[in-house]
């Protein structure tokens, strides 16, 4: 195997997008990582495709990414991993660049969730999400799927509603300044704490919002990199992890099991540890899980989480900053396109080029955790600057 | 890159599985394919796995997979590439082992079309596998999609319907014999023809059956393949092509332009050509289809496909043996697991093991043709006795 960069990245801004088809939004997207790339990049340059779209409600998935990006001669293929799509793309691609079967290969990430083409409900995209026979006609739909690990994790470890609020000021700060950002506002503690009850312990500004999105990224061997760019961004580590479909069979709740193996198996193969990240962007749906990931990604002990946003420590300036795009909570989410929105990010990041710059920052780690809270996908980079 | 070959392959018998669900079929071909391990293997053995579903009616298809056959502990990946999903996910799970990245990885496919949890309907599906603004509009589904192509070709090379029914007997032949296939009867020329009519040119019994089954297989790198067999099946190539979505977009409806350039990345890799093959797995949706892509594979010159059938070159004792299963025709086609349950047929071949077998087959190969006919893929297999 051999080591692999990404060469290029770019995104569309996120929101709700009703002036345009997902056609529209990912050849723009495409169109933006194209012209990222320092030295400049032919689309037929790029030898294979992924395509991350989790709700797939307009076209055939592979044959729409290879149709809007003039990328019919090359092969396309989906891959859907619920909201650990984006990360899990990112891997499958890796494996065939750094395994020498491919040099150039896009992955591109796109979800169109506020209109749709067909018939299909929301709750029927919802059962394909989770155990249909019993999580889902009890409701453990997402927010309260989330909701109960949350509202776990605060038992045991004496944390607060505010704590879960300080996640939404410090996402929303950044995500004010970020043009790609959906909901680029900030709010206040206050607000968070009276805006209305979603599922306790989640008010309206502790949740993420539907959006329209596509982003992507281009991958490319150690062998060919030089001739895209002096400033490749490493992708050392990628790790993807599973737990229990079902609610009543995870053996605990004050934490994600699926992160942690994604965790070890992104930070093994990096040969790194969490406390070399100097950067992340994590999985925040909804603002407790962001607090509760901060220990299954190692960056602190457990019950620690909430000392971390009390001391601030994940804020821009902060010990490791997370979230400096806004994270999902003020960026947006649309599925597929959420894990390659946050290595966007970090590859500007690591380049010294982000609106909300992490100073020196040579190591970042991007973090999905999705489905009925059973998968997780990590991928760990390292900057031109290391 | 190193050699990957198939050290255990196994399914379920496919039919309509009504006294199933989802989560037995797929415990279920995960056991038999365990079980055709020579050497034996335990579950803890597999490092990551590929689930190749496609509908998705019942639940987190990746943590489906994991849950169902106690493999929560390992990388689960769903890909999605309509019809053409089996042998694609082969593909990713690859360049996973190939590159070294994974010793021993699963590639499980299944579906269950005959019935679902949700109220998604079967145009809401089609809806996702078709251009949703013009060809869905116009009842460009499944059969109409084909029947363009295998028209245009009957008009251009004086092929009958008489040619298509060939491909039914045929395959029904070869079907009845298959304990494992959906529709276990003979057919014969006469009832082909007088069938009511579906689309022109496919009657009835020119068409796929709808099918609920899994199917899968076990790869390994070489260096671990002593480990479970000693009479391995090398996967030498693999390739996927794609097409325009759109028919108004395919420059010619006369050939398959996506089987042409999946077979011709997947003959390059194995550095083989058409006849160096000896039995073949073809995707045989509507007879027609089979007979169009004995060309676009190679095995004869443009315009000869009737004239095999009529030589019957491609049944069992022919110069090169097609569908030796039973084919997608006799046998089923549940999307996900097709192109796995060809593989696993196309394994019990190459070892000499297969209910109707081809006598001393060393090369074979397997091809699937999906969604709007705009992606396809091929895998090239290599037998012990090379």
């Amino acid at each position: 195997m051999r080591d692999v960069a990404i060469v290029g990245a770019g995104m569309i801004p996120f929101g709700e997008l009703f002036d345009q088809g997902i056609k529209d939004m990912v050849s723009r997207a495409f169109g933006a990582t194209l012209g990222s790339v320092d030295k400049g990049m032919r689309a037929d340059e790029i030898e294979a495709a992924w395509f991350s779209e989790v709700q797939s409600v307009d076209g055939f998935p592979a044959g729409l990414l290879a149709d809007a990006c003039g990328l019919t001669d090359i092969p396309v293929t989906r891959v859907e991993n619920a909201c650990a799509t984006g990360n899990d793309a990112i891997r499958n691609a890796l494996y065939a660049v750094g395994g020498g079967y491919v040099d150039v290969a896009l992955v591109l990430g796109a979800d169109k969730v506020r209109d749709t083409a067909s018939s299909a409900t929301f709750w029927d995209w919802m059962s394909t999400n989770r155990d249909s026979a019993w999580d889902l006609p009890l409701g453990l739909i997402s927010p309260a799927s989330f909701a109960l690990h949350v509202a776990r994790y605060m038992h045991e470890f004496g944390a607060t509603r505010e704590h879960l609020a300080r996640v939404a000021v410090k996402n929303h700060r950044n995500g004010a300044r970020n043009p790609y950002a959906h909901l680029r506002f900030e709010v206040t503690m206050e607000q968070v704490l009276a805006a209305p009850m979603v599922v306790e312990p989640f008010g309206l500004l502790d949740c993420v919002p539907q959006s329209d999105g596509a982003a992507a990224v281009i991958i490319a061997g150690k062998d060919v990199v030089d001739r895209y760019t002096d400033r490749p961004v490493w992708v050392r580590g990628v790790g993807t992890g599973m737990d229990r479909v079902m609610h009543a069979h995870k053996a605990d709740l004050s934490y994600f099991a699926a992160t942690r193996k994604a965790a070890q198996r992104a930070f093994g193969m990096a040969g790194v540890g969490p406390g070399d990240i100097d950067v992340a962007e994590v999985h925040d749906c909804f603002s407790g899980v962001e607090m509760m990931t901060y220990e299954d990604l190692g960056f602190c002990d457990r019950g620690e989480a909430p000392r971390l946003l009390e001391k601030e420590e994940t804020s821009i300036g902060g010990r490791i900053p997370v979230n400096p795009s806004g994270g999902l909570k003020s960026k947006g989410h649309p599925p597929g396109a959420t894990g390659l929105a946050q290595c966007t990010e970090l590859f500007e990041q690591l380049r010294g080029e982000a609106v909300n710059q992490v100073d020196g920052a040579r190591w970042a780690l991007a973090h999905n955790v999705g489905g009925p809270t059973a998968v997780s996908a990590v991928t760990i980079l390292e900057g031109p600057r290391g």
